[in-house]
């Protein structure tokens, strides 16, 4: 194996690399953000990059065309982590290029387009509890008012990036033009591509999805004196809304996933007493925005009607929507030609979690190329595995993908 | 009307000593015990008994038979509360048999056996987390253990009865001897006479309970990136079985009742996890024991036919037994004739709650007699109403039965 090996070995250095002592955490404008940054600097540099940190914490490599005008593509992943988080989760998406672009640089290889691979400093959100912070600024979508956020330590977004040596003013800057496509390779994070026995798959559309906050009210009462036909229990209620809910994303579960995340009776709720009040929450998403609005009216519809028949009240309050995003057709069709080249069967898939390349979705055409995730499908938690024969098989896809890349139709 | 505005106007005074500023809360061995207490005592020597406190904190008040060795007749109820609780829970029970006296004392009228009206400490368990520790005490019942059990600051049940002035090396002296009956009045805490027009009725048995602790462990995950055929959701099979004790319950409605009344997601879920774990509550109660525990059984098997459809795990802990205390056929009797005396339909009813005669029911026979509760049979609220008419009836109701009450077949 040419890739996979040094990989995983790569993967296991930088996961030591962690805020806690006995578990991969590793946030956002962090002594390990910088530690994590600069190792993965020095790998680019390795390979024959150019790599150096940007004003908003990323590092950026670049292997450079021939002709300083040639276009640009941008590809990459975050280098930050959630808590308590696995080890190949945005960080193969930087490893597997770096190995391709090192490859050809040994080769003496170059590439009649100049591509950047960013290792984002931040997609968690973990510390500032904003998303996709890295990504968002090269995509020129960076929100200014989020520099005022702070962190449980009361630490300002705009104090931690200036401590850390980037530079609030120069955030604007950072919005790439000329770039042609944005690729990326990830962890599946889901159970699709090891269900089909398959090492990669190519990726139709990053889902896009609506958060619900939800109150129900009824009435609380003694557990034992009520009789069962006098209750207003908002937790039964609830509980028929969670599976309504669940039932109607099964029946369409080709393009929806639906899921009640937090449920709790208000105020704890006590063994004794019929609980008078529940909140709980809903994430709706799907690679379609149609297919996901018409599940979002349709399940409200459904908890109205078991509300209204158990003499419940409902607050159904959407306060996060995302659209999907797509990725372009003749990205996937050469994501595809590179797999099949590999003689793997070609599995395409959307993506139900969030990723960078969706904020670059507005700037360019986007795809990507997921690699199965071992071990269930589990992501975020330690837990998450990725076998070595699955990361070679990726890398060397990337690398056909990179080689064959035509940057004429998607230029000018 | 003779009893009900005096009645109603003591109440408000009770319910004005309260640990809290704006709610009334008054637990066990308190100063707001005491005053209340004190208060109690003054009426009870008022109506021309004996009164004082005795070695755990009740307030016990005898009106003397002519033949000192009469036999006894006990009643009573508690002047603990719950934490922001209505004024009439327990009140009642203590205020109408006062009444009573004072109306026989005015007359001049003694009955053929002793009559002692006991005001408890305790009853709702809210300080020391040990409920009826009052009735126990007399019933011969009390765990000496219980004096180890501390408050929410430490104070060991001990060293606050100790400091309230009462005697932890007494208690097993105040065990009863010689009691005919135990009766009491209650409101009843629920909505069943308030739905039937009726103003009292007579309990047929206090319930029996079993109280459960449920945890379901599926398998957490990605709230985006696995597929809903996937999942091993624990909120979602919890959900199913929420619904399936309420099913049960709901179907057997004259004889059960079921409640999940506590249900959190482990660790608190977040919004975009598909929750790995549940744990939820169960309070299952029925008058009839052989019933509560077929229908345990059947729930049971229920959710673990749930859990393994869903391929979760369920732990299933029955942590709480307690018996059902049926009514003394002959007492109902005497009470039913009590209540048709005064031109009301005879009702007979369980009792879903706890009480203090429970405790009674292995020493002697016990009955009890609810009045109704307005405002939709809310009670432990500041919303929990009497109507002065109810209070007026229920207590020329208990004065009529305890005029009429002939010892002799309970006697030897």
């Amino acid at each position: 194996m040419r890739f996979g090996p040094d990989i995983l070995a790569r993967c296991d250095a930088l996961a030591a690399i962690s805020e806690d002592r006995d578990r991969l955490t590793r946030t956002y404008l962090t002594p390990q953000h910088r530690a994590a940054g600069e190792t993965i600097a020095g790998w680019m540099r390795d390979a024959g990059m150019e790599a150096r940190f940007d004003a908003i914490g990323n590092v950026v490599g670049r292997y450079v065309a021939a002709d300083p005008n040639a276009p640009v593509v941008v590809t990459g992943s975050h280098m930050d982590s959630v808590v308590d988080a696995g080890r190949y989760d945005g960080i193969f998406g930087i490893l597997a290029p770096i190995a391709c672009v090192d490859d050809l640089h040994a080769r003496g290889r170059r590439l009649p387009y100049t591509l950047e691979i960013v290792a984002f400093g931040d997609e968690e959100g973990v510390r500032f509890g904003v998303s996709m912070l890295g990504s968002r600024a090269l995509a020129g979508r960076f929100d200014m008012a989020a520099l005022d956020r702070r962190d449980a330590n009361g630490t300002s977004l705009r104090e931690a990036l200036v401590a850390f040596g980037g530079d609030p003013a120069a955030i604007a800057s950072l919005a790439r033009r000329g770039v042609v496509a944005y690729v990326e390779t990830h962890i599946e994070q889901g159970p699709v591509l090891l269900d089909a026995g398959l090492p990669v798959g190519v990726v139709t559309s990053i889902a896009g999805g609506t958060r619900l906050a939800v109150r129900v009210e009824g009435l609380a009462g003694h557990a034992g004196t009520v009789p069962m036909p006098a209750r207003q229990d908002a937790l039964a209620a609830a509980a028929e809304m969670v599976l309504a809910i669940e039932r109607h994303c099964a029946e369409r579960a080709d393009t929806l996933v639906g899921t009640v995340g937090k449920l709790a009776v208000a105020g704890g709720g006590a063994i004794n007493v019929i609980p008078g009040a529940v909140e709980f929450t809903v994430d709706l998403r799907s690679g379609d925005d149609a297919r996901r609005r018409a599940a979002l009216a349709a399940v409200e519809a459904e908890c109205r009607t078991i509300a209204a028949r158990r003499r419940v009240t409902l607050a159904w309050e959407p306060f996060f929507e995302l659209a999907a995003a797509p990725c372009d057709a003749r990205l996937q069709a050469q994501w595809a030609a590179a797999v099949a080249a590999h003689g793997v069967p070609v599995r395409h898939l959307p993506s139900g979690a969030g990723h960078d390349a969706m904020e670059f979705a507005k700037l360019a055409p986007i795809a990507m190329l997921f690699v199965r995730c071992g071990n269930g499908g589990i992501s975020h938690s330690p837990r998450e595995t990725l076998a070595v024969e699955d990361a070679e098989l990726a890398t060397s896809v990337f690398l056909h993908f990179l080689e064959h890349f035509d940057p004429a139709p998607f230029s000018g």
